[in-house]
């Protein structure tokens, strides 16, 4: 199972074709790596994949620090190093001449500093947003992609069976995220999709905390939702957990958001509007009372990032497809006291069924006793 | 040792006056925890420290799900939080109303996509960018700043002491990465500052390769390249080694590049265009002979991010100051043979003198015997 370029540049070709694009420039990270597998984050310099349609050429543009990396895993063989001196623009121009009236641009990607450098250098160009089409395309995977996306979740799942294994009372929550990323490494990662988080007690009910030096005590919930990189494609997982002993309520909060999620992951239906799978998964949390601990999205797509399109929030009314990827987890967050979210990834495939990619159990579990 | 974050705000709010900025929008993550503490990557969704200057107010913009950790971390006590299903300029025009003439933002943070959104819900702004000022207020790093760089410096060197002694024929690279990343966190960081890069054999010839399954061999470079993040604040250093024995021709560029190092540290000097470092370092590798093999700049600032301004090529003019901290790190990257680099850490101090925050043997060690 391999990643076909040359299939994803000509369906690239064809809308830039349709969008009466002459010249586009691709420099988001991850739009770079799927068109040319060529994974690298240039931090401040200048990296982009130009796309010359009046030619059919393709030339990758990179640090010159990584033009031996670049030419050596790049589908694309034309490769151009920028040096820390040159002017990235300044090159491109040079090797495009600046007769370019329609230039295609993620407009989403390019800062306005770019968009001036751009102008100055190319006059006579406008622009044209190339964004939607990208992510329309990088919306629906394909059958490679969902082989790795699985790998990813079932390393992740290893992680997390083999990680709380070390869960005890006394433990700071940075001690069990260095030995969950230990453990992502160790079994052939690439490493975190995104910061490991761990969070114990009343500091899980930060959706978005991060882990800290807090010792884990007994009763507390602990929250870890993590994910990993293989083969430059993401997986996300959120389980919560009881440290100990659980007390009836939290058994009780635990019990609706494990609803609210199954409740989420079926209504995902290929033809539905995404909004749906957020409303059904909310209802549940409303119908206990909980509506107003629980205040963000139900998910987000998931795939060479680990948030993506689409955006599954209750006003998006565009409709779910064969081979979109994404996650549904619903949480309750009551300040001071403790959080709760379950998360899965969930697949279309290509006979319209819904599979879901992560199979850790989701019945609640006591750790550390 | 803390940070003054009332200091900080009033400092911008001037530069915004001389700029006659009306309101500033800063996005950058990086930038809002400059001036708020208030660190967090919001990813897709919108986080912005808003400045209105015509009432010297600040308010902090955060993702819905943020908005607990954003009111207990930020300095700037007014937090509103935005939801999955708003929009971000809708909510803004909403609080500053819509006449605001002169908009201040980071040109480099601001995308094309965002600058279309900003001129249909602010019709009458013309843009000021804002982004030099705050660099060069970012440039110049305070006591408190320097007391946790140098925090993060004495962690990643403990982590590297440590994780050497691990190395032995036969481990894998990313091995050696799980173990270091392990240390870093045991050590008490945030995690790594970016990608910690292990590197043998003639892997280590690619200044920007990632650590992967190769094996050490006996006679192999063993290049470490890494940092971590602590309160905020980055280390970085490389060390390379050799495993089990060296050759005559491995030493020599090993000397080479450690006499470009000194040369390249001697050189720092308040007063002098920052240029001259890296063409001081060039100079020695150039004079053996190496030149062509050394194709990036010999350094970059440090800070918040790991790559900040100053920029230390041959081309830039710009004077060196008391309070900047950078990296120099020459380098030979031959293909198909090997790479050395060594990097150190450093600081010009409020009376001019150079301090190397960074104190690692950087004589040629043997591992792995």
């Amino acid at each position: 199972m391999s990643i076909n370029y040359q299939d994803r540049l000509i369906t690239l070709q064809n809308g830039l074709e349709k969008q009466n694009v002459d010249v586009a420039m691709i420099t988001s990270p991850a739009n770079v790596f799927y068109y040319t597998g060529f994974n690298s984050d240039p931090h401040e310099r200048f990296m982009g994949l130009v796309v010359d349609n009046r030619k059919q050429e393709f030339t990758l543009f990179v640090p010159a620090l990584d033009k031996e990396i670049a030419a050596s895993e790049s589908f694309v063989k034309k490769v151009v190093p920028i040096s820390d001196e040159e002017h990235p623009f300044e090159k491109l121009k040079d090797e495009l001449g600046e007769n370019i009236t329609h230039f295609g641009l993620e407009m989403k990607a390019v800062s306005m500093y770019q968009h001036n450098r751009l102008s100055t250098n190319f006059p006579k160009a406008s622009y044209v947003d190339i964004q939607s089409f990208i992510n329309a395309q990088r919306l629906k995977k394909s059958e490679s992609e969902i082989a790795y996306l699985q790998e990813a979740a079932e390393i992740i799942e290893k992680v997390l069976a083999e990680g709380i294994k070390n869960v005890k009372i006394g433990m700071t929550e940075l001690e069990l995220t260095a030995e969950l990323e230990y453990l992502m490494k160790k079994y052939g990662s690439e490493g975190p999709s995104f910061s490991t988080t761990v969070l114990s007690g009343e500091k899980s009910a930060l959706p978005h905390g991060s882990s800290g030096d807090r010792s884990f005590r007994k009763g507390d919930f602990l929250l870890i939702d993590m994910g990993v990189i293989k083969n430059g494609y993401c997986s996300d997982i959120t389980r919560t957990f009881i440290i100990g002993e659980a007390t009836d309520k939290q058994k009780e909060i635990y019990a609706i958001v494990l609803k609210s999620n199954q409740a989420g992951i079926k209504a995902v239906e290929a033809g539905s509007p995404v909004k749906t799978f957020d409303i059904e998964a909310r209802n549940v949390i409303n119908s206990h009372g909980y509506g107003s601990y629980f205040n963000n999205r139900v998910g987000h797509g998931l795939g060479i990032e680990v948030h993506e399109e689409p955006s599954i929030h209750e006003n998006n009314d565009s409709l779910a497809d064969k081979g979109m990827v994404f996650t549904i987890e619903p949480g309750i967050y009551i300040p001071d006291f403790g959080g709760v979210r379950i998360e899965d990834e969930l697949y279309i495939n290509p006979s319209g069924e819904v599979e879901v990619l992560t199979s850790f159990p989701r019945e609640l579990q006591i750790l550390g006793v």
